[in-house]
């Protein structure tokens, strides 16, 4: 049978989009150099820290009225971490950068993530294997990983791989921590003398890598998308069949951009923020009742239907629970033996009693025997609980039907609650990309290839102006170090780059929160539909609610 | 902020095509009589309880040489069953088919499914209601229900409201039990002297309501891009981050044609068809070794990644299982509140022990506490185990986990098992209808009309050679009872609509047994991506593999 899809063979001939003022060619485009930055925070330590690259300039590119001159580019390029619709867009935009200045470029690709730069595994990239790739989902071309590269002896492993390849550039394509490596990498090498250049490219779905310069990082677009389709036939179904709530766990730990988004797009009768319920300083409890008043208040309707978006990172939004896990960490760190000897999870239960305070104690204890088990499973490689795997929309839901049946006795609530719980995630990492994230991502990975041609290091690719469409976009490139500041890691004090949470007071939270009395009680529900990459622009060239709001 | 998303604007605006028989109008077309028929079995008894609407003949619409008089319709329409993809169209099929006929014609929704027609509960659809709903996914324009119209006391009060409303007709759209009922209420009405006709429209995302004169019912093909949009997006995750063993769930309790048709748009590595588990006899423990054979082969090839895809209905199909979730639903019919006074799963199961067979006791005993849990979980209101909420996937996960430490410990297994799992159903119900189901549910609205304006009773709308495309789709109608046989049913013989289960020694099962191979070692994945209602019309207007392969 064909492997290759009808519609993976029409998109792989689509030719994405590019800002104006790469399309005559990079070599025509010239560097306009913006104020020398600072970074978001502890600029001083930042600054003592990166005396190669801190305090660059932000850059846009124009059209110049004359060409640089050519030169052959040998770039390796690295996939970090989840995937994201747009990678492969990213790779094909550089690869047919490099071969407009000569036709010695070339473009390795490491294999498996930045583990490949440490050993040394790549492949060449042929415009063969990049025709295969072009506009389509995953990161499959090369793999990826999440290897981090921190340490002075992995960065002297990349060294001996980047000399024996002769690189003028490593460009890594990833979230905020592969960027924030790329920053450390880009000013390791400069500091040993090293002429190759490093240049990042922001990725991840989730949304929380952004700034002024970044107005969103690649695949949000896409996965958002895809979340959105889904949110919306499922909403479809529960306002045709009348007979079922609905509770959807969207991913997005760190940040709730992706439900945010997702809330927007198809108007859920609740959409729980993260952010929120942290700053609020909710309890479960407090959530619980949130979402029993909007149940009871549709029951007295006759609507006994509906639909919550619940963001994956919530419990670790929600302060006691946050508290209780991290007590969770170290005590299993310490007594995990002990912990798994007894076989089962009240026993287990019993035993913590001895190491959690009190008040942890009585959260672990409030909560489903099934989501206990959950939060005693196997930490990661880190020690850290794996928050995907744990069901917090089933906690949820069993604490909400806890709480109905209360509220029934008390003759407060007259409705009759079924659910259904849904998770969506790896559905959408891997989508091939709507055509702003096919545009957006070539066009990053053109930016990257021109900050090279410029001997510029350090820097993230950057197009601006995002949500007014291609003819628009401004491209450039940012000093990494700026987006920088200090957090304690493992123990001690690290610069990286600051995660971009909900902004509460920002008009995205806003257009939501205004709205959330309608969506509460009413079937508000829009039905975005799948991803079109044809067709008219008004549907195929959308750009998320975000950017549109932003204006970014 | 606005509800009606850019998609839905635009696909409102799509004007579905019919077959060449039906566009010069309905008054145009001549009906040309076939064979007089014959039900699938049991041809006596259905003759005999179908005395006025038994051996009619199946029919095909022409283009005739002079127009029918024109004469205006009173119609009921009623959406019977789970959601699927297209309802909305065939209601705006019939709803522009009477307006052709008249201006007088009217066209009634009962509202909730058979239950409005039962209570009278109903609205007028005019062309502003209509023209909101063109093309678009779910049954919410009146609702859906699965009130069974069985009794004569129940068809009795439909009479009333029938006479009430002076209808002409009721068209019932639903699947293999909803048009079991149409028939059995056509042939009342005959009985009875009533005038109005009865006419079936064969809906339903599984796919087993079918025969030669129905090559698929509508839903099915835009339900099962929806799931392969989503199987192949995880495919390609898998195949990125080589990391997990994805089991995914798909809809589809009675038949596997859902996850045979997702299996050949995706290429899992393992394709389940509970069909063929009950044929081969397997048990649990046979299903579990296949999978673990299918890791371990990856393993070796350093592939500790892949896709299995699970059909909602299968533990339905292991013969053991079958046997045990007899005998507890029998045991829960008797003994449910002493088996609910027991707090804990495992007392629960020593209580069992005293009223089930020994072997079933032991398959019960064999599995994971989760899933005994759900076993015993609140029955529905037909007594029957909620089998949609019973996580079989994750019971194949389990009992894998387990049996892969087995073969680790015997040094049959040196991989790496981490999983991941999904369950699709309610993402695929209501998604708006592919340009296929679109064009379809019209054209089967189009041809009730035509089979009600020629006076006929009894019949369901008919479109055959689907697979080629509406220029050449053949419309017609075939008397519902041809679909018939004899079936146990509350311990007697009941006249039924005979399920269509996947044909194991069939082209379509074939296609994907001749490839399994391949598919299991190889990452031969595809990645169809979302539906495409625009675009080049080798994407847009694709038909399943399943008619393909069948050439229907």
């Amino acid at each position: 049978m064909e492997n290759v899809s009808k519609l993976e063979q029409e998109r792989r001939l689509y030719k994405p989009k590019l800002p104006v003022s790469l399309r005559p060619g990079i070599l025509q485009a010239t560097v306009t150099k913006g104020k020398a930055t600072q970074s978001v925070n502890d600029q001083d330590q930042i600054a003592k820290l990166f005396p190669h690259t801190y305090g660059q300039s932000e850059l846009g590119f124009e059209v110049g009225t004359k060409k640089s001159t050519a030169r052959a580019l040998r770039v390796g390029v690295v996939l970090s971490g989840g995937q994201a619709p747009g990678g492969h867009n990213v790779i094909s935009g550089i690869f047919d950068g490099i071969n407009e200045l000569g036709l010695e470029s070339e473009l390795i690709g490491f294999l498996g993530g930045p583990g490949g730069l440490e050993k040394g595994k790549y492949k060449k990239l042929d415009s063969v294997i990049i025709n295969e790739y072009r506009n389509t989902g995953g990161f499959d071309i090369i793999g990826s990983g999440r290897t981090k590269l921190e340490t002075n002896e992995q960065f002297d492993l990349c060294i001996t791989h980047i000399q024996a390849l002769s690189l003028d550039a490593i460009v890594i394509i990833g979230g905020d921590d592969s960027n924030t490596n790329a920053a450390i990498l880009a000013e390791y090498l400069a500091s040993k003398g090293e002429k190759c250049l490093v240049i990042g490219v922001p990725k991840t779905i989730d949304g929380d890598l952004k700034s002024k310069s970044i107005p969103t990082s690649f695949g949000f677009d896409t996965a958002c998308k895809v979340y959105s389709e889904l949110v919306g036939n499922i909403a479809r179904d529960a306002v045709s069949a009348k007979k079922y709530w609905h509770f959807i766990k969207l991913m997005g730990r760190s940040a709730s951009h992706i439900a945010l988004e997702v809330g927007l797009q198809t108007h859920p009768n609740l959409t729980l923020i993260s952010e929120e319920v942290a700053h609020r300083g909710q309890s479960l409890k407090n959530i619980v009742d949130e979402i029993c008043d909007i149940i009871t208040a549709r029951a007295d309707a006759s609507k006994n239907y509906g639909i919550v978006l619940v963001p994956e990172g919530l419990i670790e939004f929600i302060p006691s629970f946050k508290t209780l896990i991290g007590e969770l960490n170290d005590v299993l760190a310490h007594h995990e033996k002990e912990v798994n000897a007894k076989e089962n999870v009240s026993d287990k239960i019993a035993l913590l009693k001895n190491w959690l305070k009190e008040s942890s104690f009585q959260v672990l204890n409030s909560i489903p025997e099934s989501i206990q088990t959950q939060l005693l499973w196997d930490r990661d490689p880190h020690g850290n609980v794996q928050v995907s795997r744990i069901d917090t929309e089933m906690l949820l839901i069993q604490m909400v039907e806890a709480e109905l049946k209360n509220r029934k006795s008390g003759n407060h609530y007259s409705g009759s609650f079924s659910w259904q719980r849904h998770f969506f995630g790896y559905e959408g990492r891997c989508a091939a990309p709507s055509n702003f994230d096919a545009d957006y991502c070539y066009s990053l990975g053109y930016s990257a290839v021109t900050l090279i041609l410029h001997g510029l290091n350090g820097y993230m690719a950057s197009i601006t102006n995002l949500s007014q469409g291609p003819d628009a976009w401004k491209a450039g490139g940012i000093p990494i170090t700026m987006l920088m500041n200090m957090e304690q890691r493992h123990g001690s004090q690290k610069p990286v780059i600051q995660k971009a949470l909900v902004e509460l007071d920002g008009p995205v939270f806003h257009t939501l929160s205004a709205n959330r009395e309608q969506f509460a009680k009413e079937d508000s529900f829009s039905y975005p539909g799948p991803i079109q990459y044809f067709g008219p622009s008004s549907v195929s060239d959308q750009v998320t609610f975000t950017l549109a709001i932003e204006g970014t």
